[in-house]
């Protein structure tokens, strides 16, 4: 096998409300973790294939625990940062209705945004099967884009394919900045992923075109592979001027968050599996439903033996 | 009656591990909310006297959640500031084990730091009964100890009694800094509430010395009545020269946390009363065994019709 | 703005099972209260108008708690009667299946059937924006039903506009004294809330005549403004001749309790707020949409500033 | 063997906060449901001896659940009232603090007080090995009083041993009443359960004297033998002129509700065993020790095979 | 009334996940008890007619609590086997997703096992009104199936109703075995419960063919009376040449595992009542929507009176 | 540093339940696992030294659970067989009071058993600083238990120190083989662990001894170092003729199975630090006190870094 995955990026506690309603004196709530990268490099690791994470984490509880979760999962920790002096980040979530979430973010100053250069190693990059990167490190802070600028050059020059998430986020930079930051990105990826408001953005467009124009709008900015992602409508790529469609996988959701990275997580995969566009959204789309069908952002993402419980057959007895 | 209770200090938000153990994902979690300052109001006004308590909090879900308690305490809160750009603080408590807790903040740069001068009401604080803070709000930032120190400047103006609880967070502050600021408000308040270990911060002494001892050099510092708190061995008051002793109510401890406030909100409550020296004293030492046989900081500060349940009655039927 | 919403009935503990399935020994329970006078008036309330609520409870844990609530959300409940004699009433709820409830009322000679006319304020009343009453509450008692003749009284002498929810209890009284009760107090009001069954009843007709001519024949009772709601399918309001249709705001339903008062209170809101009929239908669907999709009569009650949660928007991140 | 237990009372549904502090919305809360007379059954069937307990109970979930629990535990319930009309009782406990709860009963005018002398089966006591009634039972109505009355009457013409535990519940009746019933009863009664204060109660006297002569006045009431309950400090028994001691056996004490009534099972199944004082007194000792360290009731009574787990054994692994 | 039912088998401790995902450290689980013929006579008699079930436990945790659930329903369990030596069998649910279980069985060579032909009451089944078997004993155990082919002797013998739950699980035989064994049993069965995999499996066809001919080579096998069970579309029974169709009654599915038997007992009670094709199917549908709505396999069967919930009327007030 | 700890033997899901009292339908169980030599082999591992556990799971989900803990601690599993065919064993703790549990095992015949040279890696054996085994998995099987022969050889023949904990289980084996089988290996090792009945068996004596007697008799057997647990009473250690005593850190207890196991750990993992049998013993004993105050077996572990919250500190702010 070729290498596998290298991404990074920020890991933050999470602590979520687990019934409805406003916040409250006494109401349950349930600690986790969560981020982007991490998620994606679990899901790899998870269908068979190596994986790392490079990530700077607080000297503390949310910390070991993160790194304690990604060890069990056998994602490569080993160039994270553990910074002396600031706490890990923390998401508050509010769940203020069965269907809507509310966030408030503690990350601001604090160890995630330390990734730097130093934690980029030149030859675990070069020797991956894909490189994975989001819209949200370089929006953390100056030295955390630096390092995914420096990833992305090692890539490039050792011939590893650039796999961009466009995971825009509002809160982090405005749109004039995430534009033009994003834009520079996706010249320089193999494989786009994004949603719909997503690509509008990038295209500077309505989002009323077809989606065969915005795969190509979006594929003339540089990727050779534009995967767009449509919720509960599936999911299509395009690659070679063909756009293939996959449907969502019907099931219950009980948690939504989480679902693109899962996907993206189950379409690299199908990509080191060797397998066909077709075969990785069909893939992606298998871990994107496991991961909206089990509370959390990672937990539900499924192990290569699992694929079978919701491909085509029945609940079992 | 005359006024009762004024009081000024940061309130965060507070999630809690509920078992024992190392934090992990799943971990159940309890949400609520703390303030040392806050805490004391609440018990004041549970206990029939007016109190107000006055502080910067977000415009989010924390701050929303916080005022609205207080609001059902009927405590006032007409002071308090919302901060359109910060959001409200936070704590993470992890119970290591069944008796330590270890706490990450989130509190730094954030709305509560922002109690400023602005949100001093002169005409209340010469109206009160007694201005009580503590030792943690001139640590949170500079405009905070100057909201501080105003209102002491206020009350000492007024002949209002000043109540300062010493607090000493070794995380907010370096001990020098800390003894120094200490030291000041020490010297301009009526009474005084301190740990041993604050006393000896205070005095710079080993901790070795007789309780009187103690007590007559925090006098000397200059308040006229000196409160040490023992933990599990009670606690003495000393004033014009007489030391008394009050045992600690026998309960079982669930969360010591917040036994402290609840203690001088239940002296405060009795100086309010009018009571004597002795009659303060216990009933602080019944506040203290009610907020500790009860989870979470403010929940079991006891209504004045319930102080029966702990005081001398045996268990009802 | 002129006043707010003046209401008056019963509020009573409530424990209800949390998981489905028949009462066991071990079944995990949640203590609340309900109150359909209640929860309108907090209803309207989080959407920025005053509002008063005045109702007869018990000195025990449960009428503290509901007192404490009230508060919390600025509720005016200064004219509530505390009776020193009587318990707070309270209902128990198993959840029988998940889609169907069973309820035992203990609420026959406790404490909330002794509303009586002592407790209206004549001056509250007159200077509000609008009088809000149901059926449930003259049928608790002969005072009650005083109670709620006297507001009506005041209102209609002071041009306040009376707003009456059918809200018929068959297990309090028999259908014919609800009906003759019922068609009394519609002939006083000026907004009438019901539901098919209800309009059935008022009208004595088999239930299968059109919306329109269903809305005309209660119109001609009395009031000028009818709103049928029509649960799944939505909410009709009938004014000056024309018959308006708002659809059902389309969430997860968790708990369909309460639906019907957070209706009213977005309706009356609309109202105080100025705004059409047809805003007032919307904002009446979307408080419904928000008490489904959160567990409880009235935790799930929207605040101004989060219509926009389920308002056209998406989910956030 | 001969005849097992026969007991007749009141069982209501608990609903029990299961945290410590004041009532919340929110606040999780367990189903139960309890009974003196119906847990001493339990306890007496649970040691291998017949037992039945009759009452009156609601045709609803409550009832429903206390009559399939009974039959699970294989106590004869077959002479049991089912009202039509009336609502089981119900009581709502509130655990203030961890060491203190306190009680809302639902049971004036309900089911339970329409326990009568329609249920009493003669030959049913008359083959009994003991009939054991309390002091809560008579309190409940004039047709339950009757009810005991008869049963008392006929136990007393069959020669069948009757056992009294006092029971004295402040909230059902006055001292004066209370006093004189109990009295009487206690003239009928061969064994007497009480504690301290109900001893005090009967003998008028100031709970000053000594165990000895405590048991001594008791006995000349009537009963031929005394049983003392002393919480903490174990029970005495006194009989044929004799005292003897039984220390409580050390347990953690997770709820001490119910104790008493584990205590007099044990003692009474001790008797149907044909044991002497000394064996009656070690196994309510055991039984009482089981009952407190676990939640509720009669949960934790002992089957007989259990008894080694407490009796002097360590944890086994 | 005829007799009613009696049916023999295996029953399980169940150790269920409660939320979704894969089994983690400090995950939350729910002990429960599941069997297939166990939960037909609970739903029998819970609709009113006497059922008697029979198997073999271990002597300890779990084999008491089953028996105490099952005395609680009033289940006859006189026949049953308590094995001194083997423990009771455990199954271990993993809710992997939202929709999907994995189950690890724990029964091979313990309690269960052992049931035989000692523990076979021919009076019992002679003066039954139907005996009911399920495909899972036989596969059990040489002395299992022993047990079962008496039963059936018996019943015929006896001109009792024999009913057949085809139930096939493969962990526990082999296809070839389970078809020769299961095509015996139904050629012994009067009447038939199969789902369309079972069916097929019986038939050795691919699944294509009509209902009614599946049915009609079912019933050639020797069953006059042909249930299949479609899942979400419903049900269809064929008998004297008719096929009749029952939809599925729409609930909210919270827990699908014992919705066949759920069903099968409805079928039965619905043949005791004396009703037509027509009546088993409706009343066995409902009993199908009680159990799939309520978590766990039994705990949701409808009593007679509860009915009425599902069957057409709206959520009751 | 030399090399670490490597130990093998049998991990087991464990379902315990989270309540105190008999196991019912609904109760609450937590899922874990437990293992005594994969405890060790975590608590030497978080207090810094390498360490490795070996030993047979089954390909479920249970032995995934526990593979993925072991790897998020970092202790090394690449030994470990996974079986094919057989399920990971299982045990299932009811809480029968709050100070007792009584345990079914799902562990005969099952893969835990299957553990065999074909697992022990003689190079990793020898290059180890200790080889830890128990008395537990020589009783599971023949070939565990020449799995253990065989590992001790290789430690003896490679000079690495071996450690015994006597870890007798009545029902694993009979009290005579386990006796020959247990002093057999006594006399090769080096460290020798026991409680109080143990060395009672090994000694064949009455335990009325002094410590030092027993203490010197079971070095007789073969070990230089002999420490024996005492439970509440701390622990003793023997080595060179000198009797060191070590009380137990006062801690409360929620939980104290597990902490034999944790205060080997500690032991070990201070004879790694090349400390001297002083300091062996309150690293010992300090991770016992951490290990019974939180929920679970190996959960509550101390990391290097925390041990100052137990010891001597008091509890933080």
């Amino acid at each position: 096998m070729r290498g596998g995955l290298v991404t990074l990026g920020e890991a933050l506690g999470v602590v979520a409300a687990t019934d409805p309603g406003p916040l409250a004196p006494g109401a349950a709530m349930r600690m986790d973790f969560a981020g982007a990268e991490a998620t994606v490099a679990v899901g790899v690791r998870r269908l068979g294939h190596e994986s790392a994470w490079t990530g700077s984490l607080g000297a503390d509880a949310v910390g070991r625990m993160i790194l304690e979760r990604l060890r069990a999962e056998r994602v490569d920790v080993s160039r994270c940062r553990i910074d002396p002096e600031l706490s890990s980040g923390l998401m508050l979530r509010e769940r203020r209705t069965a269907d809507r979430t509310r966030v408030t973010y503690y990350r601001r100053g604090l160890a995630g945004s330390r990734l730097s250069v130093n934690e980029i190693d030149t030859a675990q990059i070069a020797a991956a099967g894909v490189l994975h990167i989001t819209g949200i490190t370089p929006a953390l802070s100056d030295s955390a884009r630096a390092a995914v600028d420096l990833a992305v050059d090692i890539a490039a020059a050792a011939g590893v394919p650039i796999s961009l998430d466009v995971n825009y986020r509002r809160a982090l930079w405005s749109p004039g900045r995430a534009a033009a930051e994003l834009t520079k990105l996706t010249s320089r990826a193999d494989i786009l992923f994004a949603g719909a408001d997503e690509a509008a953005m990038l295209l500077r467009t309505g989002g009323s075109e077809t989606l065969v124009s915005v795969a190509e709008s979006l594929a003339a900015l540089g990727p050779s592979e534009v995967v767009l992602k449509l919720g509960a409508e599936g999911a299509v790529a395009w690659a070679d001027g063909v756009l293939l469609r996959e449907e969502a996988v019907p099931v219950t959701v009980v948690d939504p968050v989480g679902a693109g990275d899962a996907f993206a997580a189950g379409y690299l995969a199908g990509l080191l599996d060797g397998g066909s566009v077709s075969e990785r959204l069909r893939l992606a789309s298998l871990c994107g439903a496991f991961a909206v069908s089990v509370p959390g952002d990672w937990a539900g993402l499924p192990y290569r033996d699992e694929l079978g419980l919701l491909d085509g057959a029945d609940v079992q007895r």
